[in-house]
């Protein structure tokens, strides 16, 4: 018998090293995916479909839309992005963990509708922390760091409305406390309601 | 800043192994402590008070009863045991974890008082290895095991009253996973009301 995955919905302010931490945990964990989402922006050079993104038309995204197909959906710079249900459904029902990495409006959406779902939020280990993060990337200007950071604070104050909040010191710890909440989760009794069942019935 | 210990209600059926498995987790975990009841009868040779038992009067228990310093209490063969609040608290508040081993009628009692306590059930891998570890020990006749197993087959059913179900398959898996559903209890964004305050507000 496979349990069904957890969904996990992962978020974390930007520079926080929400991907590295994936890939890391990713690498170690053929069980777990990464939710791709539906956007109808053009694909870039290099994009393929499926991979980043599912790229659709305006017209399928409404109709899934309206047809509740997607989990969430937001719209930035004109173009629409969503979470499509059914692939998420369909590796949570093959035993996969899924991963959705979101910020934190669209997380709240997802929550709504699937309250047995996961919340992960990725903290840095300080908002100055964070500052030198994007700072060292050396691409943006101080002006879109502050701006970034003010983003940031706003992001970190709704880390409460996540189950688990965990520090990125390093990847390594990172990786292995998000091993330990997901192994945790999947012992709780809610979660397994057949294992009593079987405990008292299998002779 | 010392975190708050976890009180942990640690249930399960006589022969389950619930000791075997607390003696190794203790070995690797300074950080835990075993809750020690309060018996008012008399102490048995090689038995020191404070380690095995508070060895108290009837008039002591009546009157820690009657202040509210008990956790749970009750009444078997005559004696009266019971859970003393105040070395739990003291334990908590230096940041120590204590594990209180418990039947559940007593778990429950804790439960009311203690919302912020993690249960844990340790679940045999099946009601037929419990009967099979149960005369495996040769010291009971056929019908005493029986019994025992009537009474398991009463505790496990209340196991969803529990947080957490842990199969005791091996003492070194159990162990393991009471270690990480601590650990991943420990970033409960409920548990940590001053980490987001803190990645905040450090400069």
């Amino acid at each position: 018998m496979t349990n069904k995955g957890l969904l996990i919905i992962f978020s974390g302010p930007s520079g926080t090293g929400k991907g590295t931490v994936l890939k890391s945990y990713f690498a170690n964990h053929q069980e777990a995916k990464l939710s791709v989402s539906a956007t109808t922006r053009a694909p870039r050079l290099g994009e393929q479909n499926g991979r980043e993104y599912y790229f659709i038309s305006k017209e399928k995204f409404a109709e899934m839309k309206s047809h509740n197909e997607l989990l969430e959906s937001a719209e930035y710079c004109g173009n629409c992005y969503g979470t499509p249900r059914a692939p998420i459904e369909s590796w949570l029902e093959q035993g996969f963990d899924v991963f959705l990495e979101i910020e934190v409006q669209g997380g709240a959406q997802v929550r709504r509708l699937e309250p047995d779902s996961v919340g992960i939020f990725i903290l840095p280990p300080s908002v100055k922390t964070l500052g030198e993060r994007l700072r060292g990337r050396g691409t943006e200007s101080e002006e879109v760091v502050q701006s970034r950071l003010k983003a940031a604070k706003h992001e970190i104050e709704q880390a409460v409305n996540y189950d688990y909040a965990v520090v990125n010191d390093t990847v390594e710890k990172a990786t292995a406390e998000i091993a330990e909440i997901i192994h945790a989760e999947k012992h709780k009794t809610s979660r397994n309601p057949a294992l009593i069942e079987r405990v008292l019935n299998y002779d």
